[in-house]
């Protein structure tokens, strides 16, 4: 945390949404290559939090349970949102005022981003009208269904579209996630990042 | 949670054990891909449970916190237990509490498995006596010096030594997971749960 006073250079926050229903990767996934980055390299100038609705912790989808640094009444002004999926993302997709809340954060945030599922709420909201984005390989077809005007891409592990970075399903969050590092900071630090966590995995299982 | 009575078919339980100081991705990434296999194919017989000694919510390395679902004292009996990495390990390396904790264990675990660092305190241990293992590619040198007899390997995601198998650093962790799939289930399987996390990662980034 090294927001300087009178500074040129302030802390730039990324935020991860938690909520109940998430699925764990999603959200895990992008926070370790964000926290492993702005841990390892705070002069970039970025910190990573998480925050839920109301503060409390959430219950994932597969059962674990994790809490949250923030609520959305406490969260730093955002330059980049993350919006996971899972189940939970079928009943944020109706709630009108997650939704109104979402559109208020894209007045907002640089760059709204979404792992798996979470592109379907990011549809629900009108946030994707006209876009090009992606989701879980399982949900390409509810996704165009939500919204006619997104062009759906699957087969890709992220869809970059300028301020709006979907990802496919679980795991595809992290190589959605290290790209942001590359476009954040730079493909070196990319490189880095990727290194320090190993994941450069081959099809070994 | 099929546990029958009476029957042939018993719940089998995978562990993984939470610690302050844990590298978040090194226990999130394979209990999604346990989670996420147990959850879709609950007729294999596995569930996944998490653990820390004392029943508590840890906190993580890189600031995340998580909640457990057992004590040590509540867990059921394991038939795998995972041990994740992070720089807690420095401190578990020394604590005679839970160095004999884990030689307990290890009369009852039929796989003892860890991720990145963890595999530093199954050394100090002595668990990794006259074995072949690995770990966070910057902590190779220490795990051979911990124990002159562990036959070290890099660069490879993970060891397989049988009732043993250990993990390079962070991400590597859901490989080894998903290959241990392989082994507790099919080959199959793992293949299904690879696709189902859409872990199939590109160098994208």
């Amino acid at each position: 945390m090294t927001e300087t006073n009178g500074g040129t250079t302030e802390t730039r926050h990324i935020g991860i949404l938690l909520f109940d229903g998430m699925e764990e990767l999603d959200a895990v996934g992008p926070w370790e290559v964000f926290a492993w980055w702005t841990r390892h390299f705070p002069e970039d100038g970025y910190v990573v939090t998480t925050f839920s609705h109301d503060g409390a912790a959430v219950n994932c989808e597969k059962g674990l349970v994790v809490e949250a640094h923030h609520s959305t009444a406490t969260v730093p002004e955002l330059e980049v949102l993350l919006h996971p999926g899972g189940d939970g993302t079928q009943r944020l997709s109706t709630a009108e005022e997650h939704l109104r809340w979402l559109r208020e954060q894209r007045e907002r945030v640089s760059l709204l981003t979404s792992v798996c599922t979470g592109s379907l709420v990011l549809a629900a909201s009108g946030l994707l009208r006209g876009r090009a984005a992606t989701s879980n390989r399982s949900a390409l077809e509810r996704l165009g269904n939500l919204d006619r005007s997104i062009a759906v891409h699957g087969g890709v592990p992220y869809v970059d579209d300028g301020d709006v970075v979907t990802s496919a399903g679980i795991a595809a969050g992290i190589e959605m996630a290290l790209h942001l590092v590359g476009r954040l900071a730079s493909v070196e630090r990319a490189h880095q990042v990727r290194e320090g966590i190993e994941y450069a995995p081959n099809s070994a299982g």
